[in-house]
């Protein structure tokens, strides 16, 4: 018998037909013997709705009330769920984020979680009751209502694993699994059965949807075992990420590759080249919340430098009027210039540690085709380049064969 | 400057822009230096659209649960009425049930204030917020959701109202007052400036949709001074309901015309006139949760009785197979029959008090036109009789007529 965290997506609860598929599953594991907490996220396109309707009202809504607002989604399919459950005969049992009381701070729409009080679900666990809980809310020590922001469901799931030390957190997604690269892109990608936490983090980070990356850091922070299923399906393990790497010959260098469109390139060019300078240029920016990813920094012959970094797509230009402003004439920088026609692709592998060439073979694959490498960063389990949008998939299906990740 | 509690219906919220109506009039009031509370009910439609979705999951949907997904009506509109009054640069705030916390019993659906944390919402207010709060919602001693049932926002306000001791409470309703009776059947009716607490109560009780017998019944108790607005016209004081009664000549004896057409009658003929028998005929109905309303018992000559009363109509059928199958055989009555074409009629006023043969005056009005009287209700200031359906609009018009109603 063991404790179970199953999330549950959007799509999963989507409608009255899909939640009753959710509650047959569940029944399946709690007739096992098992118990289980189930977490669920609005129905699909509710919070998109909920939020229309308030930017009706107020075009650049209060982050309060704006929580208040779209924290009903999740409440609406926690009462759905135990319904579904209770019609087949199972107890169940609805939380709110505030009734858990799952501690946020007080930064509305993207919350962070302090702390879970797990004694009245674990009481109702012993009981007998399917517990249902509410994901991507939470309530601040004053009791305002807060949400966790996008994708805080699979934090809620791995945060109440954690919690209840379950034995296993299940994330059930439209996907049956992590997969070495998205198979829409390359039909010969495979799905992993197994995937190293250190991986799966860089994956998120890179630019894999399968897993949002703040729920992969709780879970690693807090040894949650987590494992990726489908919804859709009722056979297959999924995706297990683990903590163990494993020592064997027949693993592969790299698990998969990632990617992502979504950044765009800020180019800082001719500038004295003197300490300070990344702060003088990033400072301004980390002030205007603009989230900054890839940096890098070249010294020139002249005695100036170039300074490089991207930022998300839909704020590059808030960050080039940033620097406009407020930056070049102050350090006197030639010219500031953006580019969103590029993409990141990521090849990320526990393999790299103990292999050597990993990078120079991903250089020489992109080099005969011709696609040329505007930045490079590198960690110890991960190489990333932004090159050419253009360039994107053919990038991924090359590089998804010369490091032989194809279905077996 | 005033303490007031404004109660908007769900009409009042039905979209964006009544909202925005709303919180002009709220601003309105803000300016002139009074202290706001609003009470929203959830946009009309959204409690219907709720219980229908948790229907298509259970179709007798478990209560709690049921509250928890019906509760996020109001939670969405307190939001939005907040945002509303931000757009309009007047400080707001808004609260759940829970978040106020309004403490109820544990009656699912149909629960019961307790009481009220008051403390918060002061000193909001003291800091200059306007509150929002959620009609129709509460929490239970061990923080579980709970509903007042219909028309419950209207008791939240009155509710409100008596925990902060305020000035005046203000329902808004889609009427502009308590008129003498329904002007859809009478187009003569009047609006009345002023009622006692206790008439309005009567007409409440007797049929009068503008008010909640249970706010008003709280509004007693509390000695809340009520106000009946329109939420459409921004002229008009609406009518009062007072504590005092005015002893003016020109005072009318009568106030008010109520009707219901929601009842039906039960007769049980020929029982055996013994002690106990109104308790083995009503008790088995009360156990089954049917409400009754009038009830009335005639001895006959032969040593048996005639037992009537009369019940909301959905629930006639349930009453007759109880008293057939449980009751009939036991206490040896003759026939049970049900009648579900009959209407009540009410005519209430404090002046009957003061008044000699306003009972005489009224069936002698009906029986003019030749309407039979089936039975006939009375309390010190009410009476109401049941006459066959068809003659309800008549019955109104000409004791409407006869009691000189009309427009001044």
């Amino acid at each position: 018998m063991a404790l179970i965290v199953q999330k549950y997506g959007g799509t999963s609860v989507a409608n009255p037909e899909r939640i009753r598929n959710l509650a047959r599953r569940v029944a399946r594991y709690k007739a096992m013997g098992h118990k289980i907490v189930v977490v669920v996220s609005a129905m699909s396109g509710e919070t998109n709705r909920l939020i229309a309707l308030a930017k009706e009202i107020m075009p650049d809504p209060d982050p309060r009330e704006l929580d208040v607002i779209v924290s009903t989604g999740e409440q609406v399919t926690i009462g759905m769920t135990a319904l579904a459950l209770m019609e087949l005969g199972v107890r169940a049992k609805s939380y709110t984020g505030s009734q858990v009381k799952i501690l946020t701070d007080d930064a509305y729409t993207k919350a962070r979680i302090l702390s879970i009080d797990e004694h009245n679900i674990k009481q109702d666990l012993d009981d007998g009751y399917v517990v249902v809980v509410a994901g991507f809310q939470g309530v601040d020590a004053n009791g305002n209502i807060t949400t966790l922001g996008r994708g805080g469901s699979d934090t809620t799931g791995v945060a109440m694993a954690a919690a209840l030390e379950a034995d296993e957190c299940q994330i059930y997604t439209d996907v049956d699994g992590v997969y070495t690269t998205d198979p829409r892109v390359v039909p010969e990608a495979r799905r992993l059965s197994k995937i190293t936490f250190e991986e799966m983090l860089e994956l998120a980070s890179q630019g894999s949807k399968v897993l949002q990356i703040r729920s992969v850091e709780f879970a690693g922070k807090y040894k949650v075992k987590l494992r990726v299923l489908s919804s859709f399906e009722d056979e297959g393990d999924g995706t297990l990420i683990t903590f163990e790497e494993e020592n064997n010959m027949e693993q592969p260098v790299i698990s998969g590759i990632a990617f992502n469109r979504d950044e765009a390139k800020i180019t800082v060019l001719g500038v004295p080249d003197r300490p300070g300078i990344a702060y003088q240029i990033l400072g301004p920016i980390a002030d205007a919340n603009v989230d900054v990813d890839m940096i890098i920094q070249n010294t020139g012959a002249d005695g100036t430098t170039d300074f490089t970094f991207t930022v998300h797509k839909n704020e590059m230009n808030k960050a080039l009027n940033i620097l406009r402003d407020k930056v070049q004439g102050h350090i006197g920088a030639r010219e500031i210039s953006g580019d969103d026609k590029i993409a990141k692709v990521s090849i990320v592998g526990v393999g790299m540690r103990s292999h050597v060439g990993i990078a120079s073979q991903m250089f020489r694959t992109l080099a005969e085709e011709g696609i040329n490498i505007q930045m490079i960063s590198t960690s110890e389990i991960k190489i990333a380049v932004v090159i050419d949008e253009k360039y994107l998939e053919l990038a991924v299906r090359i590089l998804h064969k010369a490091f032989e990740l194809e279905e077996a």
